[in-house]
């Protein structure tokens, strides 16, 4: 058994038929001819109002990481995926080829080409399940987040859904909740890998460990000081917070609900907390909230929100739904040739896309305009939405790491504040902006 | 930046709080206490009628990655996470209790104590996070492949969603269905990682690469031999299959559909094949498929079927809903006592429990019985639900690697056979078993 079953190598994080794709395109000698591919959702999952691109970051170093290694190709070899003469062309592999797309933390619609892979077909057709399955995931979650943060009204929240998805998209779920406005997580490697802050108090089971509540509240507020946030639910929650009072002093932190009927039990608990002196002191709630829970805890005295299960799911969708598609490529006399499948129900638009955000009067957005181009037009009007991410194989240093995150979130918050108020409706309804092609 | 984003230690795939109980509970001396923590789920998601433990294999491998290294114990000082003493602590931090639990693959109930484990707290609490993110994301998979499998009645289906699940759950996902009688996957990393058969054809971007739907296929039949899968619905469906076979001969092995509504189109193109001799071609379809689509077309001449969204998303329930809960610790005198919190809404049954299955006169599963144990009482009567995985920190190698997964699909359908056919409806429902507590 390896040390480590994720692998440094990404390169069969990827569907069979990419690699029998360019098997078969190398013996018809077509694997070389210059391809553009485009990324795009046909639409917005549960009438939502927008999208949120996230993972750009995260799939940047995936793709310079996408290495074909002894270890891989003797895997392909010994189980016959491709021929010889592929597994050698394989071993030289290595993404030279241009990428744009929508900034991370840039909002979609339906339509959006928000990556846009520029390279010969072999190279660019490897890239399609990775570059699918990272922006799927990271955009699912932060298109949900979004919404939170919108229900939330500027209260803040925290994630804490690592528990309820796989232990590595925990990570890239607490990172794009980070973009779309949270304000930190339960997950440490998010913090150590993205510098994301982390937080966390207690459960249950530190309560249940000792042989009374106030054991173990004493036990909290001596590590980690009367400023930490007691758990109040686990037997009777009046009784618990007159012990949290009484142990922590009127300087308590926080208290933390994570069950019952929030809005009746909170305006109970303000009240008390209060009566008690204790009118500093926090209420943070946990339980199974989505954005509709926030949104109506907004008259309230909740402080903070931590949400788990609903965020890291997607609430309700659970992937972003984009597909990569081949847009164009070049014909044998070396002219470019839009291309398109007429599949029933999921025809694509042919053609190189520039998309630009058009704005009205006041400056609120009013469209996402894609325009076909055939050349060197001139660029359109509006905000440009496309920018460099890497470069003849070369991720733009300022999409990386910790700082390519804040920079995503910085830009969200920017992003958002151009929408129309519409947009940030709950209920379902169309897109806030429509798709318009030029 | 590290050369890879996935480390070899698995200590920070946790939240927080799990690492500042445990610094709590130094200082209050409780960490050493003996704890009893089970995993289980309060109900079925979705109406369904049992669910599908899967994960545990891998999570027996990331529990012995569990250790905190000198990189771990760094960034947790620089962030001051816990105490000095503390980290002293978890740098010699091995996890060396005792974990017994349901076989991977077995089924469950609302209540089955799915995992147990033994270990002083401060041991125990440390797992929380990775063990519910591993199962409850796996079994989530399992539990919607498990009906989808029952709903193709004998057809056979393969797994293809790696590109609507963040890249690594995409591995652990074709690994979930497999155990649940998937028969294949697209995922290269599942082959060589856990050694599942991989499969894979040509998307549409092969055939838009070339300069006519003939030369791509031509160059297809050409690498992979006519038995390959074509293609069919780039353009006009009807006009490809009459390319197919007149490029790869009636030898055709299959064509995909992937578009339209299968039910007729699936037809005509069974009657077209059969015209042109291709009578042994067979069909598989891949539009969008869920365990209802899959029994829709249970009269059509479908030959085999591929999953994506709906399989990798666990068909509308994402997640497992698992929880880890202290049901039992030892006092200061050395003696067992059962411990519940009683949230509103969320209760839990303390106390250590043995769980059998239940048999009626004709040897068809009537009950999930847990058994709430004191001492060494008599083994009660039924088929006994927990198995060794893991001796003082040691992993049972029966359950790991390529060899685990085999054997977790074996027992999956060995426990699948006792069930009432009842169990098998997909509609929403009871549990096909009555839980009782005895």
């Amino acid at each position: 058994m390896t040390p480590s079953r994720e692998r440094a190598s990404t390169a069969l994080l990827t569907d069979r038929y990419e690699l029998t794709m360019l098997d078969a395109a190398m013996l018809s000698g077509t694997h070389e001819r210059d391809c553009v591919f485009e990324v795009f959702a046909r639409s917005l999952p549960g009438g939502r109002r927008y999208g949120v691109v996230a993972g750009t970051g995260r799939l940047l170093e995936l793709i310079e990481r996408f290495r074909f290694e002894d270890e891989e190709l003797t895997w392909l070899r010994d189980n016959r995926v491709v021929r010889d003469e592929t597994l050698d062309w394989l071993a030289d592999y290595r993404f030279n080829g241009t990428i744009r797309g929508y900034r991370e933390g840039e909002l979609y619609f339906p339509g959006s080409p928000v990556l846009v892979v520029d390279a010969p077909f072999g190279e660019g057709v490897l890239l399609e399940t990775l570059v699918l399955s990272v922006l799927n995931h990271d955009s699912a979650i932060a298109g949900a987040a979004a919404r939170m943060v919108s229900a939330a009204a500027g209260r803040p929240l925290a994630e804490m859904g690592s528990r309820r998805a796989h232990e590595q998209a925990a990570v890239a779920a607490a990172r794009a909740a980070y973009i779309a406005g949270f304000g930190a997580t339960s997950n440490l490697e998010a913090g150590r890998t993205w510098g994301i802050p982390t937080m966390g108090t207690a459960a249950h089971a530190f309560t249940l460990l000792h042989d009374s509540e106030e054991d173990a509240f004493r036990a909290q507020v001596r590590t980690l000081g009367p400023q930490t946030t007691l758990l109040v639910d686990t037997y009777d929650v009046h009784k618990a917070i007159e012990t949290a009072v009484r142990v922590a002093g009127t300087e308590l932190g926080a208290v933390r609900l994570d069950s019952g009927d929030l809005p009746v039990l909170v305006a109970s608990v303000r009240a008390q907390l209060d009566a008690l002196g204790a009118t500093k002191t926090r209420i943070t709630v946990t339980n199974d909230l989505d954005e509709f829970a926030i949104a109506a805890l907004r008259a309230s005295p909740v402080d903070s929100y931590g949400v788990g299960t609903s965020l890291v799911t997607g609430s309700g969708a659970p992937t972003a739904g984009m597909v990569y598609k081949l847009v164009a490529r070049k014909d044998e006399t070396g002219s470019w040739i839009p291309v398109a499948k007429a599949s029933t129900g999921k025809a694509s638009i042919g053609g190189r896309k520039v998309p630009v955000r058009g704005f009205d009067r006041v400056g609120v957005a009013s469209a996402e305009e894609i325009h076909i181009v055939q050349g060197r037009e001139a660029l359109p009007k509006g905000r440009p939405l496309h920018v460099s991410l890497m470069t003849g194989g070369v991720a733009d240093d300022r999409h990386l790491g910790a700082q390519g995150v804040e920079a995503a979130r910085r830009h969200h918050a920017i992003a958002r504040e151009e929408l129309p108020e519409s947009a940030f409706r709950l209920g379902r309804g169309e897109p806030a902006l429509p798709t318009e092609y030029v």
